[in-house]
């Protein structure tokens, strides 16, 4: 999950790609014995002949049937109680880790939750998170399984573990050059309510609702990767650009996109929708690389069937990096790079 | 893993019995849907033909060979950095998770990692932690496959996720009336450091090493429920007394444990040491019930295989609850009621 930075001034946070190479890092320092075969920016660990894999959406475990994913929300960086509710925080963070799930073409099998709340407000805090975490399982069909409760000396802390199952887990390493790109549903919105947020305003609602209680796409990305031969995945977590980036890098190829095609959430205005959809993070839907001409045919039945449009926002070539199409220069989108994109600067 | 208190006076936090009441209040309503079974404490799932099992040490997955289980470490409540090095702290976290699947007899498979840290001490604190996760995970032999990386607003957060196999694994809830109730190594040694850390002091080196260097009784489990019929086990992370109130609950007995067996950390004074090895948790040692007269004949394997000793400490009876033997009076040692046991005040 990026992490939305806070404070008056907008600053770098860790999130996006400072996040991956410092989890790269500490994968491969802790993974030092041998054992960890890096290749295009995705760990492969064999052990006693079950294949694991990190770097992904989701870790690969038992042969490639079992995904598990872990995703957290810390008070002050991620949300802040005078914006939501925190039955809306319990909701939001089983999604979030839900959404790495779908990311794979998984189903949810369970669901592990870790909570640190401050022992003068746990019991109304608790009981509140309980209730938009047993909203959400609901809605994923998965039990909670586990997990560890413990007090905090102030800021709330949620980690979700989700564990998925899926008979073949779509990585982001499968995208071939002339792949079309495709996003799920609107982008931006909950950048968009984050933003009015700090503002000082309250959010229109359709922003709110974007920032609160986004869906993992999770039918969506069974469908998809049942139905249009679907080669790479991954969520929007990071914000478009830095989350194709990873993709690019995995699959080793170039992603252009389109800023005209890109699916900009109605209620942002008009300059500042299309920033905020390029990079602003956190929306949950579905990008993925399939190849031309098989999704296109299928996008009225996909709107029918999950009430979302399926939106073309660019190809792949030769290369590496992301492009943005009509932009002066094509930058770097691999890790690292997305930080210093300028759409991003403009959007915080 | 149980809160250990902060501040000058001892007080309750969340930890031990009010830490298993509010998972499992959570779990409860988290599954609301039906699909829960709670039965003596521990909650059974029925997920597409999988049995999902909670409430023991670690939750079963997969038809019953995969479990996993998460323990979460947070900077003030489970440690002070002027005690210990960040190395420390993350070997610690990755070991007390995994003493969750010796509990089990379960072999480590793969871990999950989610960090929190402010973002100003990040790089050195992340490569410090770093080195101690690496650490542990090569003394485990299973590798870091994923996590998740945040800012923190000030304490550093670490939720560790294990995930093991094991083809039988053990429960907390097969103990039967009549079987011997026997415990590995030495306890009290880390409650003994952290009192001592309180007071202002230095812990001997001894004391010092039970707080940061645990070990993750694995191999002893694997043997033991290879070798002595284990029936019930659980790792003593909350304290002794604490953790067999919650096997006599599962397991529907009553454990009777008489306090001059039970084996006291030898740098512990002699008036102080009792109670620390009753109450004090965090020792990550292994407690088991088997059938009489199996376990005596093979203590002296035990000690030449794993260089520490197995001790029996009491007996399992008709009833519930735990019997601290030749105290005045029997208490309820389930859950909740380990928060006001005498011997714990005293502790702490």
């Amino acid at each position: 999950m990026t992490a939305v930075a806070d404070g008056a001034e907008p600053r770098p946070m860790m999130g996006s790609g400072a996040e991956f190479d410092l989890i790269r890092k500490l994968l491969a320092r802790a993974n030092s014995d041998g054992r960890t075969g890096a290749r295009d920016g995705s760990s492969v660990v064999e052990w006693g002949g079950v294949r694991l894999g990190a770097g992904d959406d989701a870790a690969v475990v038992e042969g490639g049937r079992l995904v598990v994913s872990s995703d957290l929300t810390v008070e002050d960086v991620h949300f802040r109680r005078s914006w939501v509710t925190f039955a809306e925080v319990g909701e939001r963070a089983v999604t979030a880790a839900a959404s790495d799930l779908a990311a794979m073409a998984a189903s949810p099998v369970a669901v592990l939750i870790s909570l640190a709340v401050a022992p003068d407000e746990a019991e109304a805090v608790l009981s509140e998170l309980g209730d938009g975490i047993g909203a959400a399982l609901g809605r994923l069909g998965a039990p909670l399984v586990g997990g560890d409760l413990s007090a905090s000396p102030g800021p709330v802390f949620i980690d979700v573990t989700v564990l998925g199952a899926s008979e073949e887990p779509v990585k982001r390493s499968g995208a071939h050059a002339g792949d079309e790109l495709w996003v799920t549903g609107v982008l931006g919105g909950s950048a968009g309510a984050v933003r009015v947020w700090r503002a000082g305003d309250e959010p229109t609602p359709g922003l709110r609702e974007s920032f609160v209680r986004p869906t993992a796409r999770i039918g969506e990305a069974l469908w998809l990767a049942d139905q249009v031969r679907v080669r790479a995945m991954i969520d929007l977590s990071d914000g478009l650009v830095g989350d194709v980036g990873h993709l690019a890098a995995a699959s080793g190829v170039r992603v252009v996109i389109d800023p005209r095609l890109v699916p900009v959430h109605p209620e942002l205005a008009d300059g500042d929708g299309l920033p905020l959809a390029m990079s602003g993070g956190e929306d949950y839907e579905i990008c993925f690389a399939a190849p031309p001409g098989v999704t296109g045919p299928r996008t009225d039945e996909f709107r029918e069937r999950f009430g979302i449009d399926l939106t073309r926002v660019g190809h792949l070539e030769e290369g590496s990096g992301v492009e943005i199409a009509g932009a002066n220069d094509a930058r770097d989108g691999g890790p690292g790079g997305f930080d210093h994109f300028s759409l991003r600067k403009g959007s915080r």
